[in-house]
């Protein structure tokens, strides 16, 4: 099969991160992955959720929240705030995308503050739950850099790197970085998130056809692998002060 | 009072319309005043609300929705989602939208589909709610005319020109298009919907501190044409063939 | 055209309002204009919303609602609470009328209080709105004066006149005070409010079929003038010790 | 213990039912028990629930809702819209409501209408729900006639009576009709829904502060029946022709 | 009429209170009559609810909760997590369950407390809120002997005996302990809690078909009499130590 | 570390399935891992979801739903139903649940069914996620049974081994079927779910504390395979006929 934008099994699309994109967050950027686009943003606020305060639990907090425009979908998307509440696909993927930045950062270390970060899909082609994670973590450390030079941070945190990319097995093949309509026709999905190390923070294999071997799951480690190198480069890019 | 970017009392801020910002809905534009910016898009769906198909009632639907991306004010706004519905004034605002746009389109004449007329607000520096009006004028016409390319539309229907701006009283002194400083600064608040014929769609002025008089609600009205004048100009070029 | 009770174009519906509609709240009346009837009650709660409390914002504060009773209407309308939340037009009515009456009184002036201006709809027949802010009025009075004597005040706090009408055009002619008939088949629908000096709280003219010109609006606020100065004498008699 | 107004262990307070208080609904009535007001309309829609329309269910159906007025009680009551539900208490009167309305009519001879029994307390002392029954039976008898004077009904069908009233044990003595200050100081509070044969629709009677015997259980039987003859005198005279 | 399963008028199913069924909670039963089992368990929480704490009630708070699992029924039933909100039967049931519990016990004598009373249904067929109660009341105790084990508290807080059981008409006889077919068949269906002196908590009689008499209503009241009084014994011996 | 029972690194906790737990479902199991016990159940419904109707989807539908009990934990959570939504972690749990038992049969091959799989956790003591998809595989397995007995299905579909363990990294070591207290102190969690053929359905690894390398993946999965096949012995046996 010949891939849609005649990239190889093994290459990413085309990665675009746009530095300050929003004037008002502490961190924001616009991250680009062929047509699938994020607004990704850090806010701030200098308190603690009732229950740390309550528990005395030292250091900060980390939520992530993920959305899509109802426009930036195939067919037009109810909004959860008219449904009355976010969806399971959306808690899913804000439970990933907090887990996934609460490894980049030592909380402990932080002051009582709330990092809110906000991952909000403008348009939707496959994979935005990785571009959001992707992104978030250069408006992580955009914000923590703002603090620092605003005197609210005595040290800068150390923010360590932190990217995800989804590969999947269409056709029998293991492929790089799936478009939706890659992702549409998978056996089987895979996100993986990861370290600057090389280690997993999260590996989420879904068999949507057919179910997977260890060979396969090993492939599409090699392929992650590889792709997330690359976003590791376009991030150091983008952060570049 | 020097205005912040050293405007006119009757003079609008940069306005920039970008056509086809999104590659889903039938129309899409990114409208920008100053550092306002708003996502407008209309998407089609080919069927009724059910209470038109239980009525027998014919034509077609349009209905505005408007929300703002929490990133995109000075303190993070709390997703609407979260809260489990939409606030006051976000349902304010959509009402608002969901009239102005009715105005400018035939719905009778139309089949039986239903038009969502999506806002999203990615930076917000006061007036979002006219810039909402503005833009999504622009991407109904888009998609009008997207309907007729595909044959959807026998014919392309005439879509009359809507735009809306703010004006207020800050200071004593009447201003067109406030910024959020000067909204938040201002006695009196007046949203005006216009449409070609330099007819009201809708006027609505508020007294956010201090009474006023006709003779100034003239003087809001009077700019409030001036400026709409000019958001025409915009729009058309923007629907340049 | 005849207007159905034989009303001139400048003609107000018979007003009544009855003082003390009910025992608990500190100030209630019921206010009725041809065959709407509101109940418009004033209850203090001595203690302010968390927010103001967090933010040590002195003063007292005011809030707004409105509800129709589901008999109160031609088709049975179906209870808020059953829906689970307010209805846009709900929550866009009692924005105005918190805005309206907080015009009203100066609540630096008075403690920690919190006033909640309960307007409930009996019977409905157009200007709903309306007349709940002309009644609340007349209530927020009742109730001040019923803090003072109990000796939660030290000085009786000035209440300035607040009063508002419907008008709007009907067959191309401006009608004052529009019934539920007129307001159905009216081409634009304005609503005012206005304070004692003759000026403006709030303008809201909708053009619900046909655009309207300055000069229809002016010929609409002339008519609302004259209706709203009758108002304040039904408000001045109801007010007499 | 004196009783507050004076009146005899097994006296009804003064009762007053004011027929067609409202013009919508099919029937409508406004009933006084001393203090407490309760407006009760029948409101008729020409379909069925859906259950029943899927299931070929035949008849008619019925279904009581209850509200009070935020002002109508001492302490302001917050909204149910608002909160985004009906409590429980609201919940448990309604389902009360509409069983005691149910034991009056035979559905089955009536046609595929809906009929909603709304009873809207407007001031509360005591024995509201009782009074919401007792005045809901009149309304639905005045629906009745009015569905068959417009033709909608070939026979007029046959409203059995239906009455409800509150007693208690206070300071060791049963007494009929509860105020507020008597039900809050009461050990036992029962609610007695009775048919014109003297048989029980509903006995609910609940310990607040002291178990009861099976002789104080009668006891309060006995005053029930008592005051339910009396409102049935009550419910005769308001439906006179 | 044969009871299904060969019972007398007069006679309970089968009954069986097993003790200590889970691990975390401070009390915890199964108690099965017939088929119909639940799982009660009381949990304490060591402080108060927020009105409490607001207005210095002194004591501890009890509240009951009730569920069924949605396979406990002969028709699945839809989580009311689902529907988003307690159906008006659960919430009547958890009201009932809290008053008969907070019956047993002085909770002013406890401290700050709250004690939930959790009843979740295994499966259902018939009176499962009787049994609800009865359970609840043995692992009330438990929870009770648990705390003052664990030296939380000083003095062991004396338990009342609280039981209770369902009655009914079907076919014109009385019958203790409806099952599910019985029950569905009831002209009357009444719910009697009694405490250990023989006297009532609470009574609630309805007439599902046929209203009842005031004979009637004592032959039921004398089986539930004889039927809580074996409830009793078996609470006494799940309780022996 | 010594393992709280004695376990071996790579030895599951005694496992128990009991088979028609409950009678109203098609099929219904009660599973119990250690502590962990879980009722799944699963119902059937005879017709399919509204979107699939509407789309002309053919085959049965299934939908996973999981909860746990308030008293199934240590401290007591939160009933949904009250909280009035599931949280996050249901819903991805239910999901999960979902997925896992679509994979198991050919719902193409079915009539146009809705099978609801309940799992509801009556105690929690780790791996309730993994013991409901074990469970409910056996429970999928009955209900088929049970309608090819009753006529509703012509051929018995074949139902695919599905079963789902636990693993985990805890002080460096990779360790099979987490307890509660194992769990909270994991640096790594790996949810494993596995067909019969070896394969996987779903593998989900999350680093709560520490990044995991491929290779501690592959111990992992080595240690999730071998407990897998032991709770296939078990689900033949408890399948037994």
């Amino acid at each position: 099969m010949q891939r849609e934008d005649n990239r190889q099994a093994d290459e990413l699309r085309p990665i675009k991160i746009t530095r300050d994109f929003q004037s008002h967050p502490a961190g924001s950027v616009l991250i680009e992955m062929g047509r699938t686009r994020v607004i990704c943003a850090v806010s701030i606020q200098f308190n603690v959720p009732h229950w740390m305060r309550a528990q005395n639990v030292p250091g900060a907090w980390l939520t992530g929240e993920y959305s899509m425009l109802p426009s930036a979908t195939g067919d037009r998307k109810m909004r959860e705030a008219t449904a009355g509440k976010p969806q399971g696909r959306t808690q899913e993927i804000q439970r990933l995308i907090g887990r996934s930045l609460r490894a980049a950062v030592d909380l402990k270390q932080l002051g009582a503050f709330t990092l809110y970060v906000d991952c909000d899909v403008i348009e939707a082609d496959g994979g935005t739950r990785c571009a959001s994670i992707t992104g978030a973590a250069v408006a992580l450390q955009l914000a923590m850099r703002k603090l620092f030079l605003e005197g609210r941070l005595k040290n800068l945190p150390e923010i360590k790197p932190v990217a995800a990319v989804s590969v999947g097995i269409v056709d029998g093949l293991p492929l790089l970085d799936l478009c939706y309509k890659e992702d549409a026709a998978a056996d089987v999905d895979m996100n993986v998130v990861m370290n600057g190390d090389g280690k997993y923070i999260e590996v989420q294999g879904t068999a949507e056809e057919k179910p997977f071997t260890r060979a396969q799951s090993n492939s599409m480690l090699d392929l992650a692998e590889k792709g997330i190198k690359q976003l590791f480069e376009c991030q150091k890019k983008a952060l570049k002060i």
